[in-house]
Formats: structure tokens, sequence, C-alpha cells
């Protein structure tokens, strides 16, 4: 099966925004409470000057997935795409691919699910408006995650970009959203019940001071995702409950690559599966502290090979060689040479 | 671009399996002298009670490769293949996929191109009979490869599997190879110049015997490749001088897990750009311990992308989501939704 952007585009386009990341958040919860049946690795990154290029593997007993995704910062200025990715899913049991899809609207679509799912774990009950930090690419598929699983439907928007501010206005205001420009990131802040940060700086940047923050916050920290790249005032990490993916992974890309390596973190599946408590006061200032891992992806890939098979959008691919006698691969080649065309076998 | 399986098969069936290994082989010695510019990492894998899916990841200054690749000794006799693959070549400046391709036949060109890389650089001169032991779906491309390397025009093929034997007879005879059918894995030793194991058992076997083997032969072992799956006596490995692609890879997957952990080896690339003597006598062994690495299939997949380009070999495929502004990903679902037919972009 493949899903390419034009048919990706399409699905979500069928079923709605709200539904596909509610889709994949249902999944992905289900997913995080057997967390312990996965077969879970650190991504595997290749560093270049301009950006970094990522494998992202993860397996249970019966099927395995992977992502390729790229982060370059300067990408948008040259007028390409920060981040795109594609992937696979496969059958364990032979190895072969059963899918293999577009992952750059379908990450933007699992980050929501997954920072939808951490807030309804941890914000305040009632919480009704969000700060919107960094109005890029991801920033409309927070928006709709999060009035799905919290209820909320204001937003106060902040970009050091006034085009950015623009761009989400018009793509969020036919949706029914109350949209406040605010005039400063502080501004922004004021009275958020949740503070969304998704900036693209590769910086040890300071987007969201201490100060700004009072208490009973729920901050969704997705832009703070990679080494040297943070968001967050590390003296407002130091005073908040902190909610993590994958510890080992997020120690190094996360914010709390700015703290101690002992300092104490939750892994959020324990707080899903009931075995840790997620938010002790409605005071308290929670933070997940999200760099994006992999079982994301393995969730939004089933869920989304089950959602589109036998449909218009499950287009095809053939990348697996299938001979008669699978000992025989050299015969797929001697077919060819014995025909006319080879284009009468690529139907 | 998109080489699928149909494309490949073309593209091998147009030049001719012999044209192509032969380009490939030709990059692939000019990337190997190149050898300390490559990031490299060991494979990635992910092992279940069937076979093992892996990840293999390479990359220099301007392009980036992966493979994925499943081993599953019992495929075969589930009517699967028991090794399939399909990888990707990207630019690594922007972090955007350049060409998708079907793996399985370009993994048995490269890995029949490194065999007679290293042949050539190994084995002594004049050799023309080789030992062929396991005649599944590598074997074929190993002869076609040994012949333009080295002059290889004689095979003395052996496989458990009566026939498999049958098979490479039909495939190969017609292309004017001598071939004669062993009764033995010791009767196809007899008298090579050049002894090829490419069995399939995930198994501490012992195909080729040391008492088997003469002064001056070149063994060329590529089925033995993962943890616990070996082709040849460890006494003969102890009197051989033996040759590997990546050494940390080779200790734990290659012939040399039955040795000690610090027994000598000799990585290729340092004989092929002179800095280590090859064959030290005409009365040496030399071994091949290959297990497959990642470079080998950048240096195909570069091949294959300036080979194919603006051919009709090249496939067109969607994976990289491209908005008009790259921080508007959201407009690629909103245009979807105001169309009537989504149909009528994914031409």
């Amino acid at each position: 099966m493949l899903v390419d952007v034009p048919r990706m585009a399409a699905w979500i386009g069928q079923v709605g925004p709200e539904a596909a990341i509610a889709g994949i958040r249902a999944r992905l919860e289900a997913d995080y409470r057997r967390w312990p049946q996965f077969d879970k690795t650190p991504r595997v990154a290749s560093h270049s000057p301009l950006g970094v290029i990522e494998l992202m593997p993860i397996a249970d007993a019966d099927r395995y997935a992977f992502k390729y995704v790229n982060g370059h910062p300067s990408n948008p200025m040259r007028g390409y795409q920060t981040v795109t990715a594609f992937g696979a899913l496969a059958e364990v049991h032979h190895g072969y691919p059963l899918l293999v899809a577009e992952m750059t609207l379908l990450t933007a679509l699992r980050t929501a699910a997954t920072s939808a799912m951490a807030a309804a774990a941890l914000a305040r009950p009632g919480s009704r408006t969000m700060a919107l930090i960094g109005n890029g690419s991801q920033s409309e598929f927070q928006a709709i995650g999060m009035r799905d699983a919290l209820g909320i439907d204001r937003l106060q928007i902040w970009d050091t970009d006034p085009a950015a501010m623009d761009k989400i206005s018009r793509n969020l205001s036919p949706l029914g959203f109350e949209i406040v420009r605010a005039t400063s990131a502080q501004d922004a802040c004021a009275g958020a019940d949740v503070v969304t940060t998704c900036t693209a700086d590769k910086a040890l940047a300071r987007i969201v001071e201490d100060a700004w923050i009072g208490p009973g916050t729920h901050l969704n920290a997705i832009g703070g995702d990679c080494p040297g790249k943070t968001e967050i005032d590390p003296a407002l990490l130091e005073r908040s409950q902190i909610f993590v993916e994958y510890t080992p992974q997020t120690r190094i890309e996360g914010e709390i690559q700015q703290l101690s390596a002992d300092h104490p973190v939750t892994e959020l599946w324990t707080v899903l599966d009931g075995s840790s408590p997620g938010r002790t006061d409605p005071s308290a200032i929670t933070v997940f502290d999200s760099v994006g891992f992999a079982l994301e992806d393995f969730s939004a890939l089933n869920y989304l090979a089950d959602a589109v098979a036998g449909t218009e959008f499950a287009g095809s691919i053939d990348l697996v060689a299938a001979p008669d006698d699978p000992r025989d691969l050299y015969s797929l080649i001697a077919a060819t040479e014995a025909r006319d065309s080879w284009g009468a076998s690529a139907a």
C-alpha cells in the first residue's frame, strides 16, 4: 500500500483533521498503555552542518515501523520544509513492508495527537485558553488536537513573523476558534491555561520566561527536540512537574538537557497506565517535554493502514520482488529480457 | 524518483546484469577508496523469533542512503523471499529524498559487485574455476560478477536441493558458462580457484571444511552474515588471510565470530587504496568474510540514480509535502477540502 502526499492530504481532507487526530490519539493511548511490549531504540541520527537526517525504528511482536525524517532549520529560507518525513510499516513474521507513507502530514497529526493525549492527562480540567507560540507548520494541528481533547477554543497566538500569524488566523478562523493576536510571547501567555511552544530555531532559546507563567498552567513544549535546541526557561522547569516520552532520548534532546542528568522526570506512559500520578495539585505547573518518539509513528501508521485499507486513499507500490520460486530471483530479469517491452509488466 | 520492482528488473534486463554489476563495482571501488569520508554506523537490527529487520544508514557530505532489509530463513518454506529490501537516497543539504528504490534485486547486484571487487584484489591472477556452494537467489549474480572481474567461466555448483542446481543451470547455461554439477560440497571445491559460499541456513554451519581447500584458493564467504550464522571451518580461517568490510560489524556477524575478538583482519578498503598489502603469496588462502555493508548500498543507489535519471526506468513518487509557503503545511489539507474530488491533484 502507498499513501503518498496527494492521498494523505485527501484522506485528511475527507475525514477531517479533527477526526484524524482523535483517531490517532485513541490508538496512541492504547499503545502507550502497553509500552513495555515495544522494542525501543533511540533514533539513529546523521548530523551535517545544515541539519540532521534520522531513522526512528520501533516494533512490537506483530508490526515493525520506521520513519525517515530530516530537520533543517534553514530550509524555509531556501523554500523547503524544515521537517519532512516518510516511513513504512512491515509485518514482523515475514519482514515484508505493508505500507509506505508520506509522513510530513502524518507527523503533524501524530504530534498533535500526542500533545492532546498528554494535555488530557495533565492539564487542569476546564482549560479553555491556549497560548500558541510559534505559528509554523505544526501550529494549526496543535490547536485542532487540543480543542478535541480539552475543549480549547480560545487561542492567543504569537510569532516573531507577522505573516505566520496571518496564516494561522486564515487557516483556523473558519473552524470557529476565537483567535487573539498577542503583542509578544509574554502577552500570549497571560491568562493561558495551556501554553504550547512550537518554534523552529535550532538554539538554546528562552521562548517562555519563568515569570510569565502562573500556577496551574500546563506547558506543551514541542519545539525543543534536538541537542542544543530548547524553548523553556530552566528556572520554570525547576519548579514544574516534568513528563517525558522516553527518558534516554529526552535527556539528550528535550528541554531537560538544561537540567542535571538525574533531575526527576515521569514517563507519560506510566501516568496513562495508572502507575504514576499525573498532576498532583491544581496549582502545579506541568510540562510535557515532548521530543517525538517512534511509538507515535507506529501508532499513526497502524491507524492509517487500517483507515485506508480498501479505499481510494490506498495506492499501490511494488517494492518487493516476488519471483514465482522464491529462490529464483534471477528469473525476474530473465523474464524481462525475454519480453519486447518491459512496459507490459509494469501495469 | 521511484525505481520499483518492474522498473528495476527492466533496467537490469536492458543494460544486462553483467554491465550493471560492473558499473556498480566501478562506483563501489571509487567509494571504498575514500572510505574515511563516510559517516558509518553499524546497522540497527530488530530481532524476532522468525527473523530480523534491519536499517542500514550511511552518508557522506553530499548524499545520505539507507536500506530496509529483512532476513527470515524460514520464508522460502512459506513462499516468501528470505531477504527483501528497499531503500532511499537523499540530499544531505536539505534532507529531501531523491530516490526510493526496490533493493532486493539491487542488493543482489551490489553483493555480486562487492564480491567481484574483493576477488579482483585478492584472488590469484588467472583464476578460472569457481565452486559455487548454495544455489539460491544470489548465486547467478555472483557467477556473472566473477566472470566480468576475474574471467571465471567454469562453475562447479552444489546445493543440498537438486532443484536449486537445476535452476542455476537453466539460468546460466544460456550465458556460456561451463557448468559442472558437483556431487557434494567437497567435490565442488576440488580444483577450484575461487570458492563462493552463499547458503541461507541460520546456523553455525560448516559448509566448507579445512581439508578440502588447497593453497592459493580465494574464499568468498557471503552467507555468514548475522550472529549465529557461519559457513567456514574455523581451522580454515586460522590459516587464512582474512579481509573484511567494516571490522566492528564483521566481528559480530561474520565468519570471524568463531575466532578470538582480536584475531587479525584487514579492512578491504585499505587494500584498495594501497595502504595494506592484499594477498602476500600465491599459495596463501585469502578469505573475504563479507557480511554486507551500508556503503555498498550507497554506491549502488548512487549508480542507479545516475543511470536511470531521465529514462523510462525512473518513475515518480510524491513523498514530500511541498506547500507553496513552507510554513503552511495545513494549506495542503485545506486545498483538498475545498475541491470536489481529490483525484484532480493526484495525477
